[in-house]
C-alpha cells in the first residue's frame, strides 16, 4: 500500500506597511510589540528576539513616528522602573495588524489549496 | 481652508510558498514567470529583472523541482531557437499566485482600513 502522500508546503503571507521606502510596520515590528507585551520589558523583548536594545528602540521610534503618538509607554522611576507595556494605541495596532495576517490568509486559502494541489510532495515524483 | 490629509501609506502584502526553508514560490519568482510569458525569452526576462542568466535559471529550477515539471518551455533549435514560454502549468501557477495575492489584499482590507486612519500623514502632526 503506497504511504499517504505527505505535503510539506506551507503558505506564509507578510504584511508591510510602508510610507515611500520605510517599513512603517511588518512582521518584525509586530512581533517586537507582541514580546514587549508578554515581557514587559524592551530589553528582554530585544533579547528574546535576537536584536540590541538600541535596535528594539530605533523600530519602536519608527512605529511612534508613523502613528504620531507612542506604541509603547515606558516606566522611569519607583518599583516599575525599566517596565514597558503597550499603550492603548499599541495594542490596537497590534490586534488590528494580527487580524489582517489573519485575513489575508483567510482570503488567499481557496485559491493556495488549488495551488497546493500541484505541488510536489517533498522526495516523491508525481509518477509513483 | 486645510488641506485634505493625504495618506503616503501602502499595504504590501507578499505570498511565499515554503517548503521547509525553501521558497518554492514568492513574489520574485511570480515576477519572473510574467516577465517570461512577456519578454519571450529568459536572458531578456531576466536582463529586465536585474538578475543574471544564471540566477534566472537557478529559480525555474527551484519552481521546477516543486512543483515536479517545468513551468517554462524553451525552443532549441529552428527559427525559435531562444524563445522561452510558460507550459500550461507555469500559466496555471502564475495565475493562482495572482490571485492569492488579490485575495489576500481583500481579505486584509477592512483591517487595514482602520489601521490606516490611525497612521499620521507624512510631514501633518495629528493636531492640526
Amino acid at each position: 500500500m503506497p504511504r499517504a502522500r505527505r505535503s510539506t508546503h506551507v503558505l506564509k503571507p507578510r504584511l508591510r506597511v510602508l510610507d515611500g521606502d520605510t517599513i512603517v510596520l511588518g512582521p518584525g515590528k509586530a512581533d517586537l510589540l507582541a514580546t514587549i507585551a508578554r515581557d514587559g520589558e524592551i530589553r528582554a523583548a530585544a533579547k528574546r528576539l535576537g536584536m540590541s536594545y538600541m535596535r528594539a528602540w530605533t523600530l519602536l521610534r519608527e512605529m511612534n513616528r508613523a502613528f504620531g503618538r507612542p506604541l509603547v509607554e515606558t516606566s522611569r522611576g519607583g518599583r516599575s522602573h525599566g517596565r514597558a507595556s503597550l499603550t492603548p494605541l499599541g495594542k490596537r495596532v497590534l490586534v488590528l495588524y494580527r487580524e489582517m495576517e489573519r485575513r489575508a490568509r483567510a482570503g488567499a486559502a481557496p485559491a493556495w489549496s488549488k495551488m497546493h494541489r500541484l505541488l510536489r510532495s517533498r522526495g516523491k515524483s508525481r509518477n509513483t
